[in-house]
């Protein structure tokens, strides 16, 4: 992606792409009105030459005005769930619509970064950490005005709690589902395989799920749709971060 | 840091105060020519109502236009070298410039993310993953439109090429002095007790510093001014990354 600086030259350029537009309609005014083509381009020509001037200053002054540009407040979704509870689709779902409304956001999914760190770990020690430097790349990026869309089961109130800390608008959404609808969702097995005792520190199975006390948004995937769960998040982020 | 979005709106405030400036001008010019206070107010009014919807398509019609906007392509600096070479000193003041230029930048440094991690370890291993997530946390601000300037001894050739495969526009910057130059520079103490055998993979002591083979930048620390390395690495930047 690329950022950009508004530089004087486009300004200038700007001016004369208006002036000409602009004289244009002037000189047929006059001419409408007085019928003298010789004085209708007189008066272009020095209504061009004063203004050109003028819409530089105009454009200029109005660089440094900040009303009616549309702020975001930069802020971390943070999807907190049981392993299928459907975290990753319905944060999926809202990063594309935040993208197209035209807000910088970055997503972050446990899957992804854990392929690029495949040994972070599963112990709570390993995980605490491994969520802990996934919060501060979350708050680094929001610092910096991209906001985050983070999916990762981080089933310990002191991961979560930390990331709170870190991220200065970090909104919790807890996707809610009973460990026996997310066992029904089991399309990859992996529910079988943990209560094989095959996968250790499994959450909801060989490792606790601390359920979140005080989160921002409740998703109860068992009564909404993803569809439905996708416009509360974005309901959300636009009463509260779009002004 | 807040971003924005054009409104519609300030589009066409925009043009009203344009306008307001402009139509008084032509007025003004109208009757300079034809001395006619009545004639000179009519053409006015129509002047107005069909410009103020000229310039809000112009304004919208450029928004769409790149050209002009000072183009700066993200980058990443990574400054490595032996501990008190100087990193940190001539990086502080790359950022520092950077951020005067108006180049959206971020700094990351090896001693405030280790006090924020202070488990990361200095074993070989434990280094090159520490390092690995950094790059990691560099790539994704590059990939959002922000610059890093990164500042970590980053001993290893294998931690280098990481972050270099992994950032878009990676820029080695070997920060040189002796090992001879830096223990002169020992205000700390800590190449005292490293040499003590107090400190445990301490590099260019206990642990190797795998001297860069190709860096795109050399700054000879035992030469330059901390002044000059900075120049050297701003004027780099504006060359390769500013248009």
């Amino acid at each position: 992606m690329l950022t950009s600086i508004e530089t004087k030259t486009r300004s200038i350029i700007k001016a004369i792409s208006w002036r000409f537009l602009a004289t244009l309609t002037t000189s047929a005014i006059v001419y409408a009105f007085f019928g003298r083509l010789d004085l209708a381009a007189a008066i272009g020509v020095i209504e061009s030459s004063s203004k050109i001037f003028l819409y530089f200053l105009h454009e200029r002054l109005w660089l440094r005005i900040k009303w009616g540009k549309k702020e975001v407040t930069p802020f971390v979704l943070w999807f907190t769930g049981l392993p299928l509870s459907g975290k990753t689709t319905i944060a999926d779902m809202v990063y594309k619509e935040l993208k197209q409304i035209g807000i910088k956001v970055e997503r972050l999914d446990s899957k992804q970064v854990r392929q690029l760190f495949p040994k972070a770990g599963y112990t709570r020690e390993d995980r605490i950490r491994h969520l802990g430097r996934v919060a501060f790349l979350a708050s680094m990026l929001e610092k910096n005005g991209i906001s985050v869309v983070a999916s990762f089961i981080t089933p310990y109130k002191e991961a979560r709690d930390f990331a709170r800390k870190l991220c200065k608008n970090y909104v919790e959404i807890y996707v809610k589902a009973s460990i026996e609808t997310c066992m029904k969702r089991d399309y990859k097995g992996i529910y079988e395989k943990a209560l094989k005792g095959e996968i250790p520190n499994f959450t909801g199975i060989s490792d606790p799920y601390e359920e979140p006390e005080n989160p921002d948004i409740t998703i109860d995937t068992e009564k909404l749709t993803p569809e439905e769960a996708k416009n509360i998040v974005v309901g959300y982020v636009k009463k509260r971060f779009l002004r």
